[in-house]
């Protein structure tokens, strides 16, 4: 199924190999996300090019839209849309409590209103697995409760007990049905907000279950940095050493080097591609947002010190152009870019955890990232 | 400046071989429209990849966006937009008649309301060399006076006079000023609506100034297909042999395999890739509607004897998702595959002229295309 071996340490930090079914990850890793069965404004091989060796689908937006059931029908995602490494679905649980409207939540599961036609949409952990087995991802996510911060100690209390119930179910459900691609992997879910003695119980109930991997959700959902910081620095430690860690849904660059100081593996955000098609670019030197007009006339590369096409090819003026006359051309520039920008970064951190420099490359860059 | 050469001809087609300072053409040659700066959805490398030998730009739309004097400083269009073969820029005449609103027409030139901000903007034929010798294209057209179809006699009398004149005074300016990329070639219009003999007498003056090419202009523009059809067969032979002919923003596939039979040499339309934008898709069996239920479980690729990467990847399942949820990745694969089919068709055409064997391959294309 998948399989996870640590190359190197460095601190709290880790260099690490995880084999899948559908190709090798070397970790830690940035998966972009491909919330409807493409990366937004690439195709799959530019997103191989650009070296990402997994990708995220979401699987609430995908049960919309075109519907799991066709997308089995069509051979699976992967065959779907044409990408032929590894792919992580999320359960749904974050776009319950983000982008759908809440109808019913009881033990059983939640019924919400489709953001798109406003139809109902019954959503258990079995179903979410359901799901996951018909787009036939390489690893699936449980069902979990995500509350908004801040939240009062017993709606966090109550939450974890209920997605530890969640993840439990989801287990067994994942040992029934089966992908259209063969066995997936299962990831649980830990949840508890800011709460490092809520966290520390969730873990363990996880790991009493047992997954394959395991997450920390319920972050970047309204807390301050520090508080998201000192949750990930405090559980990250104590989870499984053997298994990959994911910190879901984070985050801004800072928040990526942070992460791997702290011990995580994974990281996904939709952040570099969808900044990149408002016209936000992360460079070397901090975020610039391409539409000033200081850049109308600019011959320079986005950014100088960047080995992409985009660097390469176009100047800023050019790059300005295109956003302010809405041309595609400019969406997929920036976000090839961003994605660039992102997984490089991501890809340096492991070379320095290996060379045992971890927190200096770390120093450096947000040196020269906040200048 | 630029070359022609014919290398052979089945009736009155041709194929042909155009030089220029930017690279060499093929003809006959479908130029894809890029109207600011961009072939819409693509990248250089893809229109490149595509076979395209020379693109269009649309002189009105740059002055407007980013501005001509911008793209000089930046060092030309070519440079701006990363390509680096020929490029043909309009004269922005027909746009003074279809998109902006025209507030003044004399002898001198016209004044217009900019499509973009209202503002008033003054083009004359000077200016309009101007601009493109600041763009810097390979080939440069006069500013015409382009009427809408059905005019008066008098109307279209008074069109060709006062096109002859800009047509004159266009190619003394294009003798001064001198293009950011060296030498430019230019090309006279042949207006006259519909009626033939003002049309000769249209291209007899355009003639007497001598161009290094000729267009058909004012075509498309309201008439039915057969009007157009009786006008490129009647005046396209009447046209100098040695020069290059070109038939301007024409057409779908049956126009241009007509404009073909006819002896023209160039053709550009925005058909293939804006209608790609709206999901309206050319195979050889005729154009479809992406969006259309039927093909929503369709797992066949849009045109299984295509051999373009769209067609070679995707199901139209698959496209017919992305163009329903609005994704990006959707316009860029239906864009490319429609140039890939309008670049392939032209090609096919050239090498039937060589193999003596046009009008067979027209009948043949069009029983299938019309199936």
């Amino acid at each position: 199924m998948i399989q996870f071996e640590l190359e190197a340490k460095d601190h709290n930090s880790r260099a690490g190999i995880l084999k899948t079914q559908h190709g090798t990850i070397h970790t830690p890793v940035f998966m972009p996300v491909g919330t409807l069965g493409t990366v937004k404004a690439l195709t799959p091989e530019e997103v191989h090019e650009l070296g990402a060796e997994i990708i995220l689908g979401n699987t609430y937006h995908l049960h919309l839209r075109p519907g799991d059931e066709l997308v089995r029908k069509l051979g699976g995602l992967h065959h779907f849309m044409n990408w032929d490494g590894p792919i992580l679905t999320d359960s749904g649980g974050f776009q319950i409590f983000s982008l759908a409207k809440l109808l019913k939540l009881d033990q059983s599961g939640v019924v919400i209103r489709s953001h798109i036609d406003g139809s109902k949409i019954t959503l258990t952990p079995e179903i979410s697995i359901a799901i996951q087995q018909n787009l036939g991802s390489t690893i699936m996510m449980c069902l979990d409760q995500c509350l908004e911060l801040p939240a009062t100690r017993q709606e966090i209390e109550r939450s974890i007990a209920l997605t530890t119930k969640w993840a439990q179910r989801s287990k067994d459900a994942s040992s029934q049905g089966s992908g259209v691609s063969g066995k997936q992997a299962l990831f649980g879910i830990v949840q508890g907000g800011g709460e490092l003695n809520l966290r520390e119980q969730s873990l363990e109930q996880m790991v009493n279950i047992g997954f394959d991997g395991y997450a920390i959700g319920g972050l970047s959902v309204g807390e301050t940095k520090e508080e998201m910081y000192s949750v990930v620095h405090h559980i990250a430690v104590k989870m499984p050493v053997q298994k990959p860690r994911y910190l879901m849904g984070v985050g801004d660059p800072e928040d990526l080097l942070e992460g791997i100081e702290a011990g995580i593996d994974m990281f996904d955000c939709v952040m570099p591609t969808r900044n990149a098609r408002n016209g936000s670019l992360f460079t070397s030197h901090g975020k610039i947002s391409i539409k000033q007009n200081q850049y109308k006339e600019d011959p320079d590369p986005l950014d100088p010190d960047c080995a992409c096409s985009t660097c390469k090819n176009y100047s800023r003026a050019y790059l300005r152009h295109l956003f302010k006359t809405n041309e595609i051309l400019g969406m997929r520039l920036n976000t090839y870019h961003n994605l660039f920008f992102y997984i490089s970064l991501v890809k340096q951190a492991r070379n320095a955890i290996k060379e045992k420099c971890f927190p200096n490359f770390k120093k450096t860059f947000l040196l020269k990232y906040r200048s």
